[in-house]
């Protein structure tokens, strides 16, 4: 747990997960892509591990110290990279927009930073949308753009894709 | 185990890693990245869990039934979306040279397809150079160019910066 200021960084326990699931799509709804999210409270809960079981992501949350209201969240999860090794992927980092202009985008990069230093992580990997002011804000802090500087594109595989190509080998 | 034709799909054991160090190097010769690789066999070993520490890693290869070769392999990772949960990260994929142009890598693709179905993995994603030729591939096994098609970037951080950020977090 970190305590700075007015705000406190720490790991996202069980009740946090609601205001979590709402900050999700609050952040699809930026995107432009609002029908998104599909993950509930108790997916969350379950796939951070908080229920006992395999721990596939770290959620964290930003709160008020004041008010004791969420008003940010990070999720991340280890990525391996066969130069480096362990690595981190920071898939999401949002902070609600009231609580913008004051730093607290930063500070939150800065605690992520940290936790990939501590987890003995050598890399912090991230996406972002070409049209996201927090380019700039990600440049800024140091952050490189591969897919500009090494022209590295992001290939996905949808589920019924995937589910076709498995069927394949099959036959 | 999946054995096919002349090759057989499967699991990295520690007698394999030296195999896959070379293929490593050389799909960084490949991609204009020599200096890339820095991890040894025995990081391999231990980052796949086959020491009994945590599993960072799924490491596979493709062996030659004749020859016992390792002539390909695959590593990927957990990763986890907000949107749909748990989801499948494909580090790597690598077809030597004299094994290509027989359907080796789509197989290859299709196991790994296979394998993020058999984990309840809702989608596959990867990265891939723009100048490589290897993305008419993928396009044909039906991945998409999010890069393209949504304007995601890939960002990262990396070590040298990521300790200067943690730094910052303190003052």
């Amino acid at each position: 747990m970190s305590q700075k200021d007015n705000f406190t960084f720490r790991r996202a326990e069980k009740t946090d997960m609601k205001a979590v699931v709402e900050m999700i799509q609050e952040l699809a709804d930026f995107e432009r892509m609002s029908d998104g999210p599909q993950l509930s409270e108790q997916d969350l809960i379950r796939d951070s591990g908080l229920d006992g079981g395999h721990e596939y992501c770290q959620v964290y949350v930003l709160t008020d110290n004041t008010t004791n209201a969420s008003i940010g969240y990070a999720i991340c999860f280890y990525s391996y990279s066969t130069w480096q090794g362990r690595s981190l992927f920071l898939e999401d980092l949002y902070v609600r927009p009231a609580y913008r202009k004051q730093g607290t985008g930063a500070r939150m990069f800065r605690e992520v930073a940290a936790i990939a230093v501590r987890q003995g992580c050598r890399r912090l990997d991230f996406h972002v949308l070409s049209w996201n002011p927090a380019c700039e804000f990600y440049n800024h802090l140091g952050a490189t753009n591969l897919t500009k500087s090494e022209c590295w594109q992001f290939y996905r595989v949808e589920e019924q894709q995937l589910a076709k190509l498995a069927e394949e080998l099959k036959s």
